[in-house]
């Protein structure tokens, strides 16, 4: 299946499929990225230096999740709550990026996460400038 | 266990335990709140007119859930993220209570959850107040 | 509200509303519990000790988390799931209580953290006795 | 990325990356497609009979996320809350596809949820038979 796909099965499906999907799957692989980067920062050695990795990616994790679930609903969706999320999500995205970025020559878990955070904030903003 | 003690055994707490602790609290209450609101109005007899209950009520319930957590945690927390999570859940809040406020004259369900939305709203707001 | 009132007021409610009430009231306290040790634990400075006890609450929280919602949910709910999760969760809180306890002499959020964990095991327990 | 690469960047991997990984996978794609699933099926005309299934679709998708997030967590697991949340996921996915398969015929995005919930119901059973 894709997502877009199954959006598109909704008795009344939202306009904005596309970016809408591509939004529920970037929240969904950064959620997993960020969970896994978590876990693998306490286990290295330099640990006490990771400690801001592993909160900032606990974070965006549980970010990543509510937002693609609110994304995926589309029955009687209000934009004020879509729109705070995005943003909040966008937010969770680009803090953890930044600070996943400074460990990725060192760390190759911090490398891939960061990577997935930057897609999902832009996967956000794609979907924050179609809806109004 | 009250969760601002709980807080306070953190080995460096963050100032706004007494805050953080209400809008944790709030969080918690208010997510289950919803779930069980969510629940009740798809089984009402007049489902068709609860749909954007429900609905409401179960991204108040994703967006408390995540907020609670982001709040819970004082291990290098980022103000960005934290406040940016604190407004979205102001906003799923508001939104939920008021929807939830035009249903409370026949739905008890509705009365108790708006009341515990208006709750987590205040809850939020008094910890944004406080941390910058 | 209580959350057992809440429960009253759906309408076609289950029979064991007083275990129900009191296993969703234990789920949420214990995924509070839960992602405030885990953060503490990585936080302390015995923190090579702490990671099983991280991982555990982390691991608890999100099951307690889910459980919680799935035993709110009154509306054509199914027994094999319930049990399911109930019988997961009183694993996840028993096993995190031990690891916990291991540290509550010197560490007083893993003392709170297993009493809460204990607390939960035991109404997911009294819960399943009379879900059939 | 793959998940299969990001749990092998961990320091201590544990043995079975790939079908973990799968289960991982197998796990967000079923949560991403009962969320929506549920939401889609109270926006049908015939409401009354697919609230089994949204309140089904809704429990796998916690269910779901929480196991995934478990799975994911490579640092110290414990095999008997591992065991405990597969078994508990499996479940949920068999009995969510069961009913979703009724409504196939009829509605789309329930011939593709059950699709997506018999993946995952697989694929846990797949990790368990390797994880000892």
């Amino acid at each position: 299946m894709t997502v877009q796909q199954l959006l598109g099965t909704h008795p009344r499906p939202v306009g904005d499929l596309e970016p809408a999907a591509r939004c529920i799957e970037a929240c969904a692989e950064c959620a997993t990225a960020c969970t896994i980067c978590a876990d693998a920062d306490i286990a290295e050695p330099d640990v006490a230096q990771m400690l801001r990795c592993s909160r900032l990616c606990l974070d965006c994790a549980d970010v990543c999740t509510a937002t693609g679930r609110v994304v995926g609903r589309q029955t009687q969706r209000d934009v004020a709550v879509l729109r705070a999320m995005l943003e909040a999500c966008k937010t969770a995205c680009r803090v953890c990026a930044e600070e996943c970025e400074r460990h990725a020559s060192h760390h190759e878990h911090c490398g891939i996460c960061a990577a997935s955070c930057r897609r999902c904030e832009e996967a956000c903003d794609a979907l924050l400038a179609v809806v109004a």
